[in-house]
């Protein structure tokens, strides 16, 4: 994610910190020091504020070293003032192996309460940031990880709990009729803490709408992925590939995108293809190099190929953990055309029209 | 908008309201009732919340008219639950016309409140929406619209107060320059509004959001309308136009659509161009009537056409205002090619990517 701090890796793992954490800091110090506290009030406020966020790293790694075990590595942790985020290189798909990665999160809360359960004297439900100190320190972090494995487990998709609640689905229904049902669940619940958040606290309007538009992207990709394994790449061949000469100038390769609707450009020398340039490449180069700049500089020369019998969520997966907008097709030692994402996206589409129809 | 409900029309402009509407009256009733009060109470409470936003309506129509009297239609207007909005058809650019647009809506509030003022006896600052009743009604509505004058003459572009500041500046900077710099403003403001939002009342973030986003969105606009007035639509001729037989099916569209990186056809009947095919009409026409309909069926027939002279903003105000994303160009009875919206989208990021290396 943008804009974010890397502060550490833990169990190999890069853990962020994004800068809208700043915000909730200020908030706590301002709410703190407005509510008559010193300064020294205020420091065990933002310790507890860091331990939180430890715990929630915590429970964070939970979920990335259980899917580890399942061969699913985790790109890096970001924490955000509403809570931590896994970034995984894949999503479980087995529903078996889902229920235990999204309980592996919560249960790390659970095993740290238990910990501290016997530092606690007495639990004070009404506890607040602002009258933290010594005396309450643990107990308030006690009751904050009861609290987090608890709020985890409401079964709002994406949130941890909607992923058990799919995954249990998933057992009877499939993976996609029970990732569209969760969805819809945690939609519905999202648009609850809205209303609740006018009432209770501004940040579960936040909440709210990540949530409900996490699960509205997670839907359309899980759709995306299961419409994609239907097609090889054959499908979306494109035959006709705009060609430029290696030695062409930025100014001509500008012309080139302008004169049609192409935007990528297959790059030959003297007849053989050398790469590929997008058009984000040529704007790109226009701005560092200008309109005399040649095309032979701007290019990625590492061309990778495809090959036409590949299933297509093979395919985009490969372009977009590479970043190519557009790769070639190869069949028996000859260029058949090219695939490109737009290209991947129009099949979707077409897809999602003919099912719709029928 | 989009789920909207048309209730009405004032001097001509249609006037929706927005389904998020519903949230605000829902909130009001639950904390009339929270705090206590019967029903009597609440219906008070949402005559008051009625009579705002006729309020906010003459605001909005306050300035509709006074553009009206420059030559500038307003569309509609749509009450949202953190304010109105007036979609025009086109912006003001002189400062002078601009200010005084600006100006008239905050003027129609104060003279609603002038309009009030000798029924006012007392007005109760710590007025709260929950206590409401015949006594304090109209003190309320006095005091409600001082306060929409004052709050939309802050400087945050693109809020009112924000266009008085800009058009001031334009007067000495030119606009582009003046907008940037009023945008710059506007999303410190909003800024200052999020954060305020969190101490004070969520429905702040969302304007504080909603001022973010708008003065980006307009800033860029600008950009963009001026740096197309240095071009003609000859600088963005595509001449590679691919076309399609007014005969031909739906599958056979599709695959066309995925064989190339081309998007829109000009549709041919005995070699003469009788429509313009897009992406979005053979997706919809694959939904609605599968792959064995005819192109011929789902084309546009009104063919309109640009001259090759034609300053760039004219053409592209033209292509929104009338949904079409391309358009043939003529010249002395010739077609010379097409324009789509991605190819004057290219020239932006061309003359921008050039403009920063200059």
């Amino acid at each position: 994610m943008r804009y974010s701090l890397s502060i550490g890796k833990i169990a190999g793992i890069s853990v962020y910190l994004h800068w809208t954490f700043l915000i909730l800091v200020g908030w706590i110090m301002m709410g703190t020091l407005q509510a008559g506290a010193t300064w020294i009030d205020a420091m065990w406020s933002l310790l507890l504020l860091a331990t939180i966020f430890l715990c929630i790293t915590l429970h964070e790694v939970g979920h990335a070293l259980m899917a580890r075990r399942f061969g699913i590595a985790t790109r890096d942790i970001t924490l955000l003032p509403i809570g931590g985020l896994a970034r995984m290189e894949a999503l479980p798909e087995k529903p078996r192996e889902e229920l235990l990665v999204a309980l592996a999160g919560p249960a790390v809360n659970l095993v740290i309460a238990l910990i501290l359960f016997p530092f606690v004297q007495r639990i004070d439900p009404n506890l607040a940031m602002s009258s933290i100190g010594a005396v309450n320190f643990v107990p308030a972090l006690f009751g904050v990880n009861i609290w987090l494995a608890l709020f985890n487990l409401i079964p709002a998709f994406p949130m941890d709990g909607g992923r058990v609640f799919r995954a249990l689905l998933a057992f009877r229904t499939g993976y996609v009729r029970a990732t569209r049902t969760a969805a819809s669940l945690g939609q519905l619940l999202a648009m609850v803490f809205v209303f609740a958040g006018f009432a209770l606290n501004p940040f579960l309007i936040f909440i709210g709408l990540f949530i409900f538009l996490g699960a509205q992207a997670e839907a359309g990709m899980v759709e995306t992925r299961f419409a994609l394994r239907d097609h090889t790449v054959k499908d979306v061949l494109m035959h006709e590939v705009p060609t430029l000469d290696d030695t062409a100038s930025m100014r001509d390769a500008a012309c080139r995108l302008l004169n049609s609707q192409n935007k990528n450009f297959l790059v030959l020398h003297e007849g053989q293809p050398v790469g590929i340039l997008t058009r984000q490449d040529i704007i790109t180069t226009l701005r560092t190099h200008g309109d005399k700049a040649l095309v032979r500089d701007a290019i990625d020369t590492k061309l990778e190929y495809l090959n036409p019998g590949m299933p297509l969520d093979k395919a985009w997966s490969k372009m977009q953990s590479e970043h190519k907008p557009m790769m070639l097709v190869m069949d028996e030692g000859q260029i058949k055309g090219a695939v490109d994402e737009e290209s991947i996206e129009e099949l979707i589409l077409i897809h999602t029209a003919r099912s719709q129809h029928n």
